[in-house]
């Protein structure tokens, strides 16, 4: 096998063992649930995809669920299952009715029965269901927005406004026992950010949500104001949550397929968050470097590149990256770098990413291609395509983030 | 030990075993020489220091020898050697002076002697002897400079207008034996190219040179041309070099150090070269997603990273690879990120460079200094300055690029 073809193998493997069927399976393959009934509520862009796996997994085990998902994310009927399409990234009735169809779901449940709690990214918006006037969260929202506030602090006011984040989704399940397998889509992401965690205990607190309404000065309602009042479950003893980065996911898949081939393999990070090009250039300076030693050995960084626009051509993040690659290893015959967005889209192109090998300068330079103004003019995608190094797979079905992956053979 | 008093370690460990002494020590103490002379070359602005370090050993084995280094780099006499300093990096007159001392030591030379030459940075200046008039050379250089043509092309002319360089001071040694000790401060440079490889077969044509003044109009006496056609050595069956990649061995005596402290370490590269604060971003990256791990690890990268100005503050590469990285480790008790230069001298600061840990970045928050601005400002010494994040070790002999390690201790 060339090293493109190597590289062919090691993206396919990899998206393959990232698709949102695959979390499920491994977070449910030995898990005993016992006698009570199992009720499955799944959230999130990837509710449609986890909900069939637990069903096709589990069967007549489970007595009954509710999807909450995007706008044409139902792909088909799941039997036992009510599916809802609602509003993302801005919740609408439609989110409201599945997140009630979901608290309907749960009501009287007994201690032996189990809520089999599938979430996945876009939760925030599509598990929602205000104490307030749904008027006055947005212009609160509005607000916080428009005061500077951070993240943090935005969150521990909005969990408070709501019947499901903070914890708050879980404490209503009980006494029934919650198994929650959480697919984040975010780097590095912590447990009680992800959908403002309906599973997971808030340990903010109300005296912390006053200081930032007394900060920033909020104006509220004499109902929201109430609502920060009334504080978040800072213990759930009925909840067990597993969180599946899903971009390690597609790094521990690489790694797999790499180590397969016989490369001995480092993962370097599954939070890349560095300019795509500087990516490209530390990635072939550790390539040239080990590129003599005659040991196969890959290196592999998952995560999420930036690209600051400079020129207007055609490209995306991954393209980028491994077209800034390109220089680093010239003359290296035995090295190729790849960055592939695992949805299958790079950019505004019909590429999922970029490979470039030792020969790809030389071929670029002959044909009178600068790659360096072609970086400067964003331009990767039509360079790439002047070398066979625009790597197309298609929609994937799953969207977990990008990996990178060094080969030096 | 703290991690910071564990960096400290690492960083005095790493400069000592950087030394160019400690280069020419590995590579004499198993040297046999046999019975013949031994004459001493020394070139470059290490000169002094690998001459003296050869003389500690070898002692009176070393019949006599030249060593011609920069202005002000001789520290003392040295037994059977005689100094030179002259001019860097344009060579003058003093160049040219020591330059042919040199070739008059080793002329008249038997088959069991040898020529040690130890080469380090800055000797393409300091080690010259042109073959056409001085001021006809500074004209080529001059219009090759102009015209745009790239190193190797002015290489492939320049070596051809010199006695000694392309091979040319090996073949001058014969029957001589020549054992080269080649001290390099470019990354990951190839030997024909450091100092235009005097004891380096020259795989460059006649026919490549006449090109090159084809291409670009280069207009020049008969007797530049008459060199031009004369051929560049291209073997050399009385030589045996070795190159130490100066930064190779920074890297490798930070990695011993760390392992000594018993973390599991990783050589990332010795020829980083992409953006300061992109690189501090990235080795953030990779030490968050191992932070969690509770197994002691340490990353090592070095090279020499860029710097592109945005504003008008004081600071330098290693100050700002370390505060870039200072946010992606917010809140990781075990990590620390430094980044040093060799020389001691990070940037125009009396700081060597930085070092940050999982608290630098709430230190300087609380403290109202944004690290996001600050890196716009290149106000990196400022901003480690408040955070006890500088690193000063004063001038320290040696100049081999920089070194910047994660601890996940």
């Amino acid at each position: 096998m060339t090293l493109h073809e190597q590289a062919e193998h090691i993206i396919q493997t990899a998206i393959r063992a990232s698709l949102p069927d695959h979390a499920v399976y491994a977070a449910l393959k030995d898990k005993n649930f016992g006698d009570g009934r199992i009720v499955l509520i799944a959230v999130g862009k990837g509710a449609w995809q986890m909900a069939k796996a637990a069903c096709d997994l589990l069967g007549d085990r489970i007595s009954h669920g509710v999807a909450v998902t995007k706008y044409n994310h139902v792909k088909g009927p799941l039997e036992g299952i009510t599916c809802y399409e609602g509003g993302h990234p801005y919740p609408d009735d439609n989110s409201f009715a599945g997140t009630q169809a979901a608290l309907d779901a749960v009501r009287d449940l007994k201690e032996e029965d189990t809520v089999l709690f599938l979430l996945s990214g876009g939760g925030s918006a599509l598990f929602e269901q205000p104490l307030i006037d749904k008027e006055e969260l947005t212009d609160i929202t509005g607000q916080l927005l428009a005061c500077g506030a951070d993240i943090v602090e935005i969150n521990m006011i909005r969990k408070r406004l709501s019947a499901v984040k903070g914890g708050r989704f879980a404490a209503l399940c009980a006494p029934a026992k919650v198994y929650g397998i959480v697919l984040s889509d975010v780097l590095g992401d912590r447990l009680d950010t992800i959908a403002s965690g309906p599973t997971c205990p808030d340990s903010s607190t109300c005296r912390e949500a006053e200081t930032i309404v007394e900060k920033y000065g909020l104006t509220m309602s004499e109902k929201a104001k109430a609502c920060l009042k009334r504080e978040t479950p800072k213990t759930l003893s009925n909840v067990e949550n597993i969180v599946i980065g899903s971009v390690s996911m597609l790094c521990d898949a690489a790694a797999e397929e790499c180590r397969r081939l016989g490369y001995e393999t480092v993962i370097l990070t599954d939070r890349l968050s560095c300019e795509a090009r500087e990516a490209g250039v530390f990635l072939s300076n550790i390539a040239a470097s080990h590129a003599s030693a005659q040991k196969k050995r890959a290196f592999i960084a998952g995560g999420e590149t930036t690209v600051h626009l400079t020129g207007k051509g055609k490209g995306g993040r991954n393209q980028e990256l491994a077209l800034a690659a390109a220089p680093g290893i010239a003359g290296y015959q035995n090295v190729a770098i790849f960055s592939v967005g695992s949805d299958g889209t790079d950019g505004v192109t019909d590429a999922a990413g970029g490979c470039v090998d030792g020969n790809t300068a030389g071929i670029l330079r002959d044909k009178g291609i600068d790659i360096f103004s072609v970086l400067r003019e964003n331009d990767s995608y039509h360079a790439l395509a002047q070398c066979g190094g625009l790597i197309v797979t298609g929609a994937t079905g799953t969207n977990v983030n990008d990996v990178a992956v060094v080969l030096i053979g």
